[in-house]
């Protein structure tokens, strides 16, 4: 995928490309076997890094690492959420130990969502999709920002290094991550620092690496993270890796958002909603008319049903590529693809859903 | 003693008086007799307060109420120290449950004081001397604010409210209580705040009075945390109560700097250094010339031998107006002061020695 403004960008303004070169970012290339494996890499869906190699080099050596990320648990479990989950069940396979954060502190500072609200929905709609798209409680700490451990150690030593990290930032670089800042957005924002560095703690982990992989618009937290790091003498971090990865179009282009039911398709939408909503509203990268089309051919760049399969839905490259082709050439129809793409989302959905039912109860193994 | 300007005001500046009214603080009348049985009170070195009929109300009933203090362990524990400590050990006796929080984070963000020295310093030091004026272990909750509890419940409860609380108050109420302020020293008000607040949480106390006694150079902490609390509304917390003591004058006027040795009597000063210090050192309410001073009398409210016997050693009421009555008529000279007050301390600090060393054998009863 080339880097252009495309409809299914955050916002109207960004700029993949740019903002690779603003953040200092680098491009994700030299994979290894394994990570060519996996459909996100092998097709640009990760497409950035920071410090990315020291983490290809120890799992190409079978060593320990740490894979950590976290959870706004915020509105409805969307399938824009499953390409980060998508990346932590390939990091556990890989043997990575898993840290999960429910945002729950952020979302009381970021959104007024009271932490009993968080709870709800982290238990009720993100752990259980972990677990059907294949998280195992093995090697995991699932755990909430305002909740942190039952061994008083470590929830001790957590909070700790919150309240000592504190002196090593400035309000300024509080403010480059929200925009506007009072005391409540500083202090979720320097626990979130907290979350990416604690895994190294002689409490928790350890020095080992620790891999954070995000969206884009998430890069001023780690940003934010490694200077912390890097002014924190009281421990010897190894600096943050991080990856960044596309957003997984909206319906109608723009960023998938979950107060807006007509931009995503959840996991829990039925067989005839996915249907309606694709044929609906699904942005076609097809021509206006049918002759027009068999002429010019689509441009699947900017469809968002063939960005689905390319993105999630279409694992098999052969596949893929026969469809570009054919879509492009105009030997397919919008209708075409919009038919096979609904059909292999619902094919996956009532899989997952079946999964899913299972999954609730395993729930008790992820919390500890 | 009135409220004027004094050699042992904090700083030149500093006009008890003055402060009173601007903090909007009351003074202390009409005590129910088990405080007035005390000599901090009857002699009104706690002078001020907030809400203290409330804690008043609840002692008289024989009510459950909770004291909490800090303490910043900082240099070595010297006489000024023991006003606040015999306060603790009056409230105990009365049925408190009493929270003492080492104040290590603060130390840390304030002072660059690392928490493995504060530590060592609040167990060497302190502790003991809490424990050699009377401190018992049973009813008290002694804890370091980077390690708040060995019960996993209590910590994350203790640090989940300050992750909360940031969102109540403003950059400028910080500012308020330090001048100008960094996030450490941002993070580390509102964790004083926490400190007041938490005993009343359900996983501490539940919802009893609590009462904070402090120096009143503290009063903007307090101001803070009930500003807070107002604000606050996932946790119906009863207003904190205060209470403001003198400063225990310096040798020469001024208040105690722990980092000047020779404004200080630390507790382990020998019979010698204690004599050296009283007779080279303290300011003298005297007169020039001892034929002056027969005929004009010396003036005991100045006299810093005499604040030391009215603040601390000599709780003989009828003792003190005698020595009061005789060195204002210049029947007793400063020499003779002087020696009575060395020879009080002396053997104060002879027993509190002893005790001391036996109460470091009890330290381990005070760490749950």
């Amino acid at each position: 995928m080339t880097n252009k403004v495309t409809p299914w960008e955050v916002k109207g303004d960004v700029n993949y490309e740019k903002l690779v070169k603003e953040f200092g970012l680098l491009p994700i290339k030299d994979l290894p076997n394994v990570f060519r494996e996996n459909v996100l890499f092998r097709r640009k869906i990760v497409f950035a890094h920071r410090d990315i190699q020291k983490i290809m080099d120890t799992a190409k050596k079978k060593k320990k690492f740490v894979m950590m990320t976290g959870l706004m648990p915020t509105g409805k479990f969307h399938i824009g959420h499953m390409i980060l989950a998508q990346q932590f069940v390939f990091y556990q396979k890989l043997g990575a130990k898993i840290y999960i954060a429910v945002a729950d502190i952020e979302a009381y500072h970021a959104r007024g969502q009271s932490l009993g609200e968080s709870r709800k929905i982290a238990m009720e709609e993100y752990l259980p999709a972990y677990i059907a798209l294949g998280l195992k409680p093995k090697n995991v700490e699932f755990y909430f920002q305002s909740d942190r451990s039952k061994d008083s150690v470590k929830a001790n030593s957590y909070y700790r290094l919150q309240n000592l990290l504190a002196k090593h930032a400035t309000f300024n670089e509080f403010k480059a991550v929200y925009g506007e800042i009072g005391p409540g957005k500083m202090i979720a924002a320097l626990l979130q620092a907290v979350d990416m560095l604690h895994p190294q703690l002689s409490e928790f982990e350890g020095k080992y690496p620790v891999l954070v992989p995000v969206g884009i618009d998430q890069d001023p937290h780690i940003r934010l993270a490694r200077d912390i790091a890097n002014r924190y003498k009281l421990n010897d971090f190894t600096q943050l890796s991080s990856t960044y990865h596309l957003f997984l179009p909206g319906l109608r282009g723009g960023k998938m958002s979950a107060s807006e039911p007509n931009t995503f398709i959840a996991v829990t939408d039925s067989p005839e909603v996915v249907k309606k909503k694709i044929n609906k509203y699904a942005f076609s990268g097809g021509q206006p008319t049918l002759e027009e089309h068999r002429k010019k051919g689509g441009n699947p760049d900017v469809d968002v049903s063939f960005q689905y399969l390319k993105m999630f839905f279409e694992p098999d490259d052969k596949k893929l590529n026969d469809i570009e082709k054919k879509y492009k050439s105009g030997e397919m129809t919008t209708g075409e693809l919009k038919s096979f793409t609904i059909e292999k989302i619902n094919s996956f959905l009532k899989v997952y859903q079946k999964k899913k039912k299972l999954a609730e109860k395993e729930i008790d193994k992820f919390i500890k």
